[in-house]
């Protein structure tokens, strides 16, 4: 039988009441014949109540402990969740990681999933069990230890089966109905996308749309699985919230298909550099080391021998980022005058797999931001993203009045 | 070096602060010397939530989906207990039971430990490690499904790990000082014993003091496990808490050392029941297939060819007793007139190795109950204990007038 892989996210399991619900969205599929693989998160709010308590013991703990802990969540939905589907004469039995085994790296709390042997779940499908329930976000590494695949590991784990076991689709189970144009909340013409390429979806994704953890697109888009992304909270067709798939399975696409936004980027500036060959490399050298993600990167025109450089970082790396630079100035490694960080900015981005082939989306994005008196900071752009920083206080409007300029309240 | 086993109960571990009071107690164990394994229980309500969920969920509930999820909480406390330790710089790790491995039966929600192979726990002992943090309650079955003990099961782990490890001694922290000869809330000449004898402690623990579970118990009797009974809320001192021991081990002892009472018992009466060969087979053969737990039996004498039976069961299984007995009258196995439940009893009991020497004990409690006008419905005896079921509202006054007649109050 075709396999089906279910991921229900922690508000759809909050309590026994949405555990049922998902529980009756999973015998829908099993009576079109799927044999289904259902992946569960922690009840809403249980991760966070673990994680407190670690946090309370010791600041600096042992992420080998640390995972111990906060699997627990996830093992008693899957539990919770096989007794519902049995309830419901559903032949369903539950998996913890380690039994599986999804065998993992030793990187205790952001571990990567390496293989998932299906041998054990197949047997058991064959043997007439219909669902296997997956405790999500964890594995076992190979000194027999848990591991967890960092926050949000559970998209993870829903793709990673899905690719082990060439599960036909892999429906994702969350509390929005899938993934628009831009936040609703910021405006109420954002669209709701019936498809989007998975390159669309990482830039989406890593630019802060929370929908679904980044990793879990990666691992998507390199096993080419089929994911979509729905509501558990609404009555659902076949073809309901967002696929999301290779480009070449969209047929009409604008050049646009998304404005996502960030508060968390900080702009810093070093005043002053002396500037010689080798600068850049001696400034984002010692970043790197310290682990500070940077971002965009702008380096001003050079006035006898001494320039400005700015880039961005997350803004709870700012600290990381100050700390690294004045250790580096210390060494002699550069020289500056200051070091600026302005963390009163946002990043808005614009992604779209249109923009390879046609020109002028970037003339037009920074044409309408001057158009409503919203000053570019930086600048930064891939392939299919054009990214700019400006004052946090345009964040909105910024938002708005792209999405209006490239017409992605109406589909292509 | 010497292994110590320090078992902490649910209140003991209720929260961080908790959690932390114990390791320092456990720390203390380290400083003196010892490796010590910990077996911990979860945090106190939370096996009842886990426990009410799936009660919610199927009252005829998957045990093995059902130990899945109610031994999430063992793991949680193991855990957090390792990175107390470790923030105390005492070098520590935790185990659940498959880790360990501690094998069971297949007993889902009721099963035994076969073994626990102490390799992987010593090895780290070897390396360095003072402290093993064990999930109490759990263990992992031929199949490699997670399996539970049945409740109050940590007692049973820890006594289990002290007899696998040759261990000193097994500590039991609870949220009592030790045994009494009474529960102190019936009287306050009630006295903490010193030490108890295993057959003692046995008879108390099945009679209904809460104190340990009759099954380590039984398992500290069979492996010659020194148990100590002490409060994790009070400073302690090497000699504190009561030990419960061989009888060898004990100099001096009353002749009665306990006096233990039961409101969980119910007294049956067949009336009029056919008396032939056979007839007490053909009545506790049904109710032994049934489950019930038949404890005392009294048979009346017989007349023209007729008698009364009487026994006493828990009184959670007087439905279950009264559907066998009918049953066993519809198939013409017995015939009686009626068959009458009285839940409005006690069982009051005293129990003391030293009965075995000494004579005119049951005449003692016997007459003891007639002065103070309390008449007794049923009698049972063992070599060490000797139970009478009473009218429920004597029971206070049972137990205070047998403490004060068998001089409980002071020590031998």
């Amino acid at each position: 039988m075709p396999i089906l892989v279910m991921k229900f996210g922690g508000t759809s399991v909050a309590n026994i009441d949405r555990i049922r619900r998902a529980a009756k969205r999973v015998g829908v599929e099993v009576a079109k014949g799927y044999d289904v693989i259902v992946i569960v998160s922690a009840m809403a709010g249980r991760t966070n109540e673990l994680v407190g308590w670690v946090d309370e013991i010791s600041p600096l703990y042992d992420a080998r402990e640390y995972d111990a802990v906060v699997s627990s969540g996830e093992n008693v939905t899957a539990g919770l969740m096989a007794l519902t589907l049995q309830e419901m004469d559903v032949p369903a039995r539950s998996w913890q990681g380690w039994q599986v085994p999804v065998q993992t790296t030793s990187a205790h709390s952001a571990a990567r999933i390496e293989d998932i042997p299906p041998e054990n779940i197949l047997s058991k499908f064959q043997e007439g069990m219909r669902v296997a329930v997956i405790a999500g976000f964890q594995g076992i590494s190979p000194e027999g230890r848990i591991t967890t695949l960092g926050r949000g590991g559970s998209d993870t784990t829903a793709v990673a089966f899905a690719a082990a076991f060439d599960a036909e689709r892999c429906d994702i189970y969350t509390d929005v109905d899938g993934v628009y144009t831009t936040d609703p909340r910021i405006t109420d013409k954002a669209r709701k996308l019936d498809k989007i390429a998975f390159e669309e979806m990482l830039e989406l994704a890593s630019l802060g749309a929370k929908v679904l953890q980044t990793r879990s697109v990666e691992l998507a888009m390199r096993y080419n699985v089929k994911l979509r992304v729905l509501s558990s909270f609404e009555e659902q067709s076949d073809d309901a919230g967002t696929l999301v798939c290779a480009e070449e399975e969209i047929m009409e696409s604008n050049v646009v298909n998304g404005i996502a936004y960030s508060r968390e980027e900080a702009k810093m500036t070093l005043v002053s550099v002396a500037d010689r060959p080798g600068i850049a490399a001696a400034i984002f050298g010692p970043l790197s080391e310290a682990g500070v993600n940077v971002d965009m990167i702008i380096q001003n025109i050079s006035e006898e021998g001494r320039t400005d450089m700015t880039f961005s970082c997350p803004t709870n790396q700012v600290a990381r980022a100050e700390k690294a630079m004045q250790d580096a100035k210390t060494r002699g490694e550069i020289n500056f005058h200051d070091l600026l960080a302005d963390t009163n900015v946002a990043k808005i981005s614009a992604v779209g797999i249109g923009m390879r082939s046609q020109s002028g989306v970037a003339a037009k994005m920074f044409k309408t931001l001057s158009d409503e008196g919203i000053n570019i900071k930086v600048i930064s752009t891939s392939e299919i993203k054009i990214s700019v920083l400006v004052d946090r206080k345009y964040m909105e409007l910024a938002v708005q009045s792209l999405h209006d300029a490239f017409g992605l309240e109406h589909a292509a």
